[in-house]
C-alpha cells in the first residue's frame, strides 16, 4: 500500500486551489475556491495565505458580500517570475517564455539536425533557444523560476531522470544532468503526452472534468490519462504509450520494431503511407517530406481530391477504431484529440472519426462517448512543460514542507523575503 | 473540478485502515496501521475507535512495546454479521455466504436456463440460492449485513442501478429494484471485472501495489483497473470493457456485433473457435459445449496433442499482444490474469503469454512488465461482490456521516447499541 501522507494531501489541495484561480476567467474569492474545490473555507484560507506569502497569488480588489465584510479577490501574480516551456519534437524544438500566469511572452523555433540526433545536439539547441528568449526580452536569468522540457520517448524519473527514445536510438541518456551543466535553473523533464495532458488539465477540457484522456497525434502518437484530477503516470512514468498498441495484427511495420501499431496508421508518417498505398503516383506525394504530404492532403481534401478524401476516410477508420478502444477501457468523461496532425486535418478528420467511434464504441452507451478537439491555445506541449515547471517550483519550495534531499530550491526561495 | 470533501478523505482513510487489518496475517496494532498507511497515529486511533464502536474490529490481545504501555492488537470481528457474494455468470450463478472476515461459510451453485435468460430467471435463481445458504447454515436473515451481486455487462449506477447486458440482450434492466422486492437486505450491484479487481485489491496482488490491472478471462473478457489504491470506474461505471478492444482489424465476428475484438479470441468461445479453425475434425470438439472444448484442450496439451498445443500457442499470441497494449497504455505495477479460462489453461498459457508480452511490450522496458496469475483463493468474483457489500455497509452507516437520501441503512445500524 502506497502511503498517502498529510503532505501529499496538502500538496494536492494546493494544486486544486491554484488550478481554480488559473481556470477562472476573473479573480475569485476564497469562498469561490472553497465552493469549487469542496475544501473547507479554513483550508482554503490557509493555502491562500501561503500562496500570497510566496507572492504566487496577489489580492486584486474586493467584492461586496451583501452586508458582510467585502471579500478579497485573488489572482495569479503574473509578475512573480518567468517560466520556460520547451517542446523538443523529432525535427526541431519550440522554446517559449511565459509569465507566471502562463501567458506566452516570446517564442522561438529552432531546427534539429536532419539525420541522427545526438543528446549534445538537443542540449545545444535548447541552450541556444533559452539564450535567445532571455536576451530578446531582456529577462535576467535570475527571474526564471524553472524550465520544463518535453522530449519524445520515455522519461524515467528514478535515479536522476534519463530518457529512452527509440526514435533517436537513445537509451538511458541522462538528459537532465546534461542540461543542468549548461542551464542554471531548476529543470523538469517529461514527454509530450504528459505535457499535453497537464496543459489540458489546467487550461483546457480538464478544467471541467477530472477523468480525461488526451490523445496527441504528430510524428509520434500517444495518450495521456488524468484520473481524479491528477496526471496518471504508471509504475515507471511510462503510461500512455498507446501509439504502440496493436491496431492491425500483422499489419504495417512500425518504427518501434513491432507490426500494426496505431502510430503506423495515424501519425504524420502513417498518413503519408496511406497516401502512398492508395496512389503511389499521386501529386500529393510531390514533396516527399511527410509533413508536406499531410499539408497537401489537408488542402486537396477541401477541393474534393479523391485520394485526399479517401486518405481522411481511412485515417478516420483507423483512428476511430483505436479511440473506441480507449473509450471502452477507460470510459473517460471526455476524450480530447490534439497535436499537429489533428490540427492540420482538423474538422474533416474529426467528423469522420466521430462516426466511426459511434459505431465502434459498443458496448459503451452513446452518451458515454464524448470526443472533442483540444481547446488549449497555441502549443499545448510547451505550455504543459511550463506547467510542470510551475508545479515543480511550488513542490520544491521550503515554504511548503521539507525540501527533498539532493534537489536544489527554486531560485525564488532566496528572494522571497525581499520587499 | 470534482469536489473532494473531508468525508471522501475520511472514507478513503477508513478503507485504507481496514484493508490493512484484512491484509495482515495476524492482528496488528494502531502503530502498525499508521506505519503501513502513512496516516498519523491520531487519525488511525480515531478511525479504529469508530470501527471498534460499530464492532467491525475487535481487540485481540496486546503486544509488549519495550517498556511503554502494551499495545492493543486489532482484528476483524468475524462474528459481527454475514455478507453475501453472488456471482451471476452466463450459464449459472454461484452464491456464497461469508463471515465478516470474508471467510467462505457456504457455497451453492445453481444453473440458469440454457436459452435466453430473462431478468426474472436471474432474480429467482438468486433468491433460491440465498434461501439455501441461510437455511443450510441456520443464519437468520437479520444477520445479513449486505449482499453484493456481480452481473455480466454494464452496471449503471445512476438513477437506481440498471443493467445493460449485450449477452442476454438486456437493456436498462432495473435489477436492483427487482431484487429488492424479494430480498430484505442492502444490495450492491456491479460486474465481474470490478468485483475481481476489488477482490485482488483487498486479498491478492493489490495488497502490495496501488496501481494494478486485473484481467478476467471466462465467457466474457475484460479488465479492471485500480489507480492509487482505488477502483477506477470511469465516467459511467463502464471502464474495463477491454474485451471489446480491436485486436484484429476486420477479424472474427464478436457477440457485441463488432469484428476482431479481444474477446472473440481469448474467451472460452474464442478458444473453442481457434480449435475449430485449426482442425474442424479434432476429437477435442467431440463435446460441442465450449467449456468442454477448453477442458479437452487443457488435458490434451499436457499429452502433447499438436492441435491443443497449437491452440495454446495461438491463444497466447492473441492474449500476449492484447496484454502488451495494456502495459503500454497503463504501465501498471503489476498485471494479474484470472478467471475460469486462465485457471483451466493455467501455466502453459501464461508461460507462452509472458514470452509474447516480453516481445510486444516495447517501448516499455522489460522490468516494467510484471505479469502474474491471480492468487485470490476460490472465486474472486463472489469474494469481490461480498467486499462491495462490506464497503457499502461501512459507507451507509450513519455512524460515519450523513446517510444518503433514498438509501436505507444496513440492518446492523439498528442493533448497534444493543449489548
Ligand atoms: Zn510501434
Ligand atoms: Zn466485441
Amino acid at each position: 500500500m502506497v502511503k498517502r501522507t498529510a503532505q501529499d494531501i496538502r500538496r494536492r489541495n494546493r494544486f486544486d486551489t491554484l488550478r481554480c484561480v488559473y481556470a477562472a476567467p476573473a479573480p475569485v474569492s476564497r469562498q469561490d475556491i472553497a465552493a469549487a474545490t469542496g475544501l473547507s473555507f479554513a483550508t482554503v484560507a490557509n493555502l491562500v495565505a501561503e500562496l500570497l506569502e510566496v507572492e504566487v497569488l496577489v489580492e486584486a480588489g474586493h467584492e461586496e458580500s451583501g452586508g458582510g465584510r467585502p471579500r478579497a479577490r485573488l489572482a495569479v501574480n503574473a509578475e512573480r517570475g518567468v517560466l520556460l516551456g520547451i517542446d523538443v519534437a523529432e525535427t526541431g524544438i519550440q522554446a517559449q517564455l511565459f509569465d507566471l500566469s502562463l501567458t506566452v511572452l516570446r517564442s522561438v523555433e529552432l531546427p534539429l539536425p536532419g539525420a541522427k540526433v545526438a543528446p549534445a545536439d538537443v542540449v545545444e539547441t535548447i541552450v541556444t533557444g533559452v539564450r535567445e528568449l532571455l536576451a530578446s526580452t531582456g529577462t535576467p536569468s535570475s527571474r526564471v523560476l524553472g524550465a520544463g522540457v518535453s522530449v519524445p520517448g520515455l522519461v524515467e524519473r528514478e535515479g536522476g531522470v534519463s530518457v529512452y527514445s527509440p526514435y533517436w536510438s537513445w537509451r538511458d541518456v541522462p538528459l537532465r544532468a546534461l542540461l543542468a551543466e549548461r542551464l542554471d535553473t531548476p529543470l523538469y523533464l517529461d514527454n509530450p503526452l504528459k505535457a499535453s495532458t497537464v496543459a489540458e488539465m489546467w487550461f483546457g477540457a480538464g478544467r471541467d472534468v477530472d477523468d480525461l484522456v488526451v490523445v496527441t497525434l504528430r510524428a509520434g502518437v500517444g495518450a495521456g490519462v488524468a484520473v481524479d484530477g491528477a496526471l496518471y503516470r504508471g509504475a515507471t512514468n511510462s503510461a500512455g504509450e498507446w501509439g504502440h498498441s496493436c491496431l492491425v495484427l500483422g499489419g504495417r511495420e512500425c518504427r518501434c520494431g513491432k507490426e500494426g501499431c496505431v502510430e503506423a496508421y495515424v501519425s504524420t508518417s502513417g498518413v503519408a503511407r496511406t497516401v502512398r498505398e492508395l496512389s503511389p503516383d499521386s501529386p500529393l506525394l510531390r514533396d516527399p517530406d511527410e509533413s508536406a504530404v499531410v499539408e497537401a492532403v489537408a488542402r486537396a481534401q477541401s477541393q474534393g481530391d479523391p485520394v485526399a478524401v479517401e486518405t481522411i476516410t481511412r485515417t478516420a477508420h483507423y483512428l476511430g477504431t483505436a479511440l473506441a478502444d480507449l473509450f471502452n477501457l477507460l470510459n473517460p468523461q471526455t476524450l480530447v484529440v490534439g497535436g499537429w496532425l489533428a490540427d492540420r486535418l482538423g474538422e474533416p478528420l474529426l467528423r469522420h472519426t466521430r462516426e466511426v467511434v459511434a459505431r465502434q464504441a459498443a458496448p459503451q452507451p452513446p452518451e458515454a462517448v464524448r470526443l472533442q478537439r483540444s481547446t488549449v491555445p497555441d502549443n499545448p506541449v510547451s505550455l504543459g512543460a511550463a506547467t510542470f515547471a510551475l508545479e515543480g517550483f511550488l513542490n520544491d519550495r521550503e515554504t511548503f514542507g521539507p525540501v527533498k534531499a539532493g534537489r536544489r530550491n527554486a531560485r525564488g526561495a532566496r528572494t522571497r523575503t525581499a520587499p
